[in-house]
């Protein structure tokens, strides 16, 4: 009797097995091709301010290659082992579990604490997602390590911005470095596969004929699903990860300002911004709890609650502007500074974090230092939501950044007992987890929005909203605005559609300054993702702002008309998002499955089905080109059909490269907001 | 009955054995703690102008828990398993040889390819030798690839001229990058290791506890020495090796001025030289067989023989200079120039090592190609040894610099059908070989010296002198002045105990260029060691030369005269290095074990045992620290007295911080140097 199941089928070969999923092997073991490698290692973790140092001493690396497959009621039983007679290291369950492939795993040899697991693969297949990745959309030919962290500054060691910022301060980053990391990955052979683990995980695309993914544990169980289309596919993925809710309504209203310095710098600089046309959605301050000034730039208090003093009247201010159509947006993370009151109480109560000696463990965030709220103890969770429901929600807050959440240190004490090691990738979806209770709990949701950069397994379900992190105010491809696109289309496959990044950048070190060029190029893009928002960046003298002058204001204002003319057709790709998880900025490929050439695009997007959108990323260009999948495609400017292929156009600042389908049936809006 | 040794002991303890070297613990194994790991992996090595970038995947690394030891006449023979009922995977036998302990490995399982081996440490133990290296006398705390290379421009990942190099030419090089591997260590605890192998090895004494040698083979054997004081041990090392031949005796004359350009070129810088009263030794002209220009600097042509055209009636002035005392140098290496007349000849006669294509394998050198002169092929070595003895030797040249030895290609076909990969290491040595036997061929050992950068496990007997290889003309502690210390001290120790440097270094790249004042400390450095050589640089324009100005021609001559002054005392430092194995320049602690301070002192170094040298390598310094062992030192240029610990002394220009002992037999020409 064989098991019946419409997902897999194992089959048992010589010396082992092999699993299909939807027609394709996807496991393959034997015992001169083991699936699985199992082994111990020593570690050593260093972080300096949310940039780590990883290195690993495997002390033994060993083939299970010897496999004894039992059928069961619904699953297959397989104990795999090192040798023929001994005891086996690792036993697995195989079954179906809504209408996935389930691979679990239960660690039989007590010291094991690495994990190897081969998925077969072929030679031209491509890969997508492990979370937000800023430099490679399609991962197929490096190895990508798996641990929430700092994204870096540079992110490519052989830009000179990358070398002084590792020599300077540990904060280069590299290629894979990322605030969102995820044990999940989409191939083109259409299926997904999601590794259930908190671990540090490196996956490795970089063999021709299997995927080898490492775990430093043994991961709860693998999960396998395939779809017919690639459609099929990221809604089976929200289906298993959970989907974000839709935008509030207010954040079609317009642009999101990020100001600074108080009350009355915000009704200066908005009332500029409104006078020139600009439409404003929601006026963002991070400053609104206080500010501190660091030889990094310009940080805030970290003590979350109102400070008058900065914002004097704020709280009929965010009244009189929400009567206006404009929201007022804050700013949170999971971290108390010590100077403030609330790090105060949690120290009293217990709530913070603790460091091998007992002591409040406190976390050095570049020239001040904080104590770690403790998310494993149950009451520091309703506490801090606490402190979101009062000193946000009821203050007025429609929306904030709930930043970090990638700095909880691996030798840190947690009140459940887990190990820090365990729960640093758990941490920033935990965190997403508290402001979305928070938010529920208020009755809000839908109402109040909060933007992450950090996130694990799970902030598809907890995000509101996805924001690209720290960029460096400059065009390099691997941390400037180029690479927020393949941050979005990685997200996006893995299930969080809703995606945007700060328009211009934010770090500025080493000698970048923020043009007016790169805050235009970037503004033209943000009118064509699901939100506009701007900032200051960390060092606001040395950046071009978004009221630097009258030119930059008047293409905003142009910009932002777009974006809120656009509405129509995006609050449909939001909702869309919110109930099938198809993600609002979308690769190529999703919508061109035929189309090879298509797979290897991150620099372009599909925005829904309708929109081709090709972001100039490069300093004074004013003619780009395009690669366009076979379909009829209308430039936006010109009113010019293409076929497909690779076309150029001009493409000067105001008129990014962007196209429609001809046969669209948001024909006639793409058209009026051509003449905008 | 057990072995009798009088130099290890091998007891039987509960799962294992232990095996003591003259008292200590030196190899130790238990089921749980296992000495042994084997496996398997598929190492990754690309070659750029003699840089290597080589990646490793370990696909299985197993431990060797399970020993059998049984007792043969004069030897243990010791089964190593994975698991206690399987075949064995690696035999050992185990055994006193010529006074040494000796464990050769016999490879039982066919896959194997990686080897490690843990050799027991203490935690404060020390560790030198490996070869040439120039960034770490002490290893302990770090890694040590064993694979001959470029040695780096920069060689330290937090330069920016590291940085440059890498990026621009992925030359930056690192810490343990050298010209000159070896595996073969000394311990604090007295004793030596040495692994008889030739393929890529990984030294690791990063750990407390324990030694890891990694090697990309089974290695034939180890041996393990102990001595009860370091000059004993260092006896005992090249007793093992072979030690070098005295240096000839026209060596003492003066310095090898290093000149190009041609025959009138060398007679004017010679003869301002003279005339200003510099002690010359002999006249080195590189390009005394052509020379081209790369963007990289002055190259030479790589055709060895005279060329006439750059330097005319040279055969004659050979034998002038030599009536005046002064000897002629030239330059070979063990590449032919695809343009040259040799690279024909050994291209028809197949002397060429082949590519997998069977055509004659071409290396890029820097904008030029050459072929590899295959010294797995008798007949090419013939041949070539004859080039030496007709084209050099016969010609009047009483030395050369023996470039190179460090590019064989991975991938190139060789006539003895060896792999690349394990002859890659042995290169160098051959290349070493070739020349030692041309020389003693012609009946000229002792009277003709040829220097050479690349080295490993031979060395020691086949090479007549050291030179610290391409060091960047700048004051940086890992690639200049103060790098050719370590480097001195570190093939001191494992047997070669004749180096020098180019006086100023050599690489000027990257905005690097030579000041006079680096010259002149490095000439300072130069008059302490065996030979004083100068060298041009790869860009002579913007590096400082001996000749640059009158100052820097008077404290050259003032140097001369020092060295030729002490030839007396250096002439029996190098007698005793060729008779007993004793470096010329040695680390304190050879004569001061009891002296804990002294483990750590790597840019100071005892000149034989009665002068202690602290070469000033820091810009801009009059005033130098010092650390003495506790004895009586007198201050060579005030005559001051100390006893020891850390002492400041003036060290202007001229006068480096050099001491010498009250006791010694040789004060009376101390004193005299004194006043030169």
């Amino acid at each position: 009797m064989e098991i019946m199941s419409k997902v897999f089928e194992l089959k048992e070969v010589a010396d082992g097995f092999e699993i299909y999923l939807n027609g394709m092997t996807i496991l393959k073991h034997q015992v001169d091709h083991p699936m699985i490698f199992v082994g111990y290692g020593q570690e050593k973790i260093e972080m300096y301010r949310g940039n780590f140092d990883i290195r690993d001493y495997v002390i033994e690396r060993t083939a299970l290659r010897y496999a004894i497959v039992e059928e069961k009621e619904d699953s297959y039983l397989i104990q795999l082992r090192k040798f023929e007679k001994c005891e086996p290291s690792l036993i697995l369950v195989v079954k179906e579990e809504e209408q996935r492939l389930k691979v679990e795993f239960i660690k039989a040899e007590p010291t094991i604490n690495r994990f190897w697991l081969r998925v077969e693969a072929d030679r031209d297949e491509k890969v997508y997602g492990c979370g937000e990745q800023l430099s490679y959309f399609n991962m197929r030919g490096k190895n990508f390590p798996l641990w929430t962290s700092e994204p870096g500054v540079g992110r490519n060691k052989k830009t000179y911005v990358t070398w002084q910022a590792d020599v300077k301060d540990r904060a280069g980053g590299d290629y894979y470095t990322t605030n969102y990391p995820q044990p999940t990955y989409v191939s083109s052979k259409k299926y997904y596969c999601h590794v259930e683990t908190t671990a540090y995980a490196d996956f490795d695309f970089r063999k021709q004929d299997f995927h080898e993914l490492q775990i430093w544990d043994v991961p709860k169980f693998v999960l396998f699903e395939a779809a017919d289309t690639f459609v099929e596919l990221v809604e089976k993925i929200t289906d298993l990860f959970g989907r974000q809710p839709e935008l509030p309504e207010w954040t079609y209203n317009g642009i999101w300002l990020g100001i600074q310095g108080g009350t009355q710098m915000v009704e200066e600089k908005l009332q500029r911004a409104l006078d020139k046309g600009v439409r404003v959605g929601g006026v963002w301050c991070q400053d609104w709890q206080g500010k501190r000034i660091t030889s990094f730039g310009k940080r805030l208090m970290w003590n979350w609650r109102w400070n008058p003093e900065e914002y004097p009247n704020l709280d009929q201010k965010i009244k009189e502007w929400k009567k206006q159509g404009i929201r007022f947006l804050g700013y949170i993370n999971p971290y108390l500074a010590v100077e403030g009151d609330l790090f105060k109480t949690a120290n009293e109560k217990g709530y913070l974090a603790l460091n091998e000696q007992g002591e409040t463990y406190l976390v050095d965030f570049g020239e001040f230092y904080c104590g770690v709220v403790d998310f494993t103890n149950p009451e520091a969770c309703d506490w801090y939501k606490q402190v979101i429901k009062e000193n946000l929600i009821d203050f007025g807050l429609d929306g904030w950044m709930a930043d970090f959440g990638e700095y909880l240190p691996t030798d840190v004490v947690l009140k459940s007992g887990e190990s820090a090691k365990l729960m640093h990738n758990a941490w920033p979806v935990i965190w997403a987890k508290i402001n979305y209770e928070a938010v529920k709990e208020a009755g809000k949701l839908g109402e109040v929005v909060y933007f992450m950069r950090a996130g694990y397994t799970g902030t598809q379900k907890y995000c509101t909203l996805l924001w690209a992190g720290d960029q460096s105010v400059d065009w390099s491809l691997d941390d400037g605005l180029a690479s927020v696109i393949p941050a979005a289309l990685s997200t996006g496959i893995i299930g969080c559609g809703l995606h945007h990044s700060d328009i211009g950048g934010y770090t500025s070190l080493h000698g970048n300054k923020r043009s007016k060029e790169l805050f235009q190029r970037w503004a033209e893009m943000a009118a064509f993702t699901p939100v506009m928002r701007t900032h200051e960046g960390n060092r606001p003298y040395d950046c071009f702002q978004f009221d630097g002058d009258d030119e930059t204001l008047e293409h905003l204002a142009r910009m932002t008309e777009i974006y809120v003319t656009l509405a129509s057709y995006t609050r449909q790709l939001v909702k869309e998002n919110a109930e099938r998880g198809i993600p609002v900025q979308r690769p190529l490929f999703l919508h061109y499955e035929q189309d090879q050439a298509s797979y290897d695009i991150q620099y372009e997007y599909l925005y829904g089905p309708d929109l081709l959108v090709a972001p100039v990323y490069e300093q004074g260009k004013t003619r780009w080109e395009v690669y366009l999948p076979q379909d009829e495609w209308v430039h936006l400017w010109t009113g010019q059909v293409y076929n497909g292929g690779t076309v150029e156009v001009d493409a000067p600042i105001g008129k990014p490269a962007i196209f429609y389908r001809k046969s669209s049936s948001y024909r006639e809006l793409f058209e009026r907001i051509a003449k905008i």
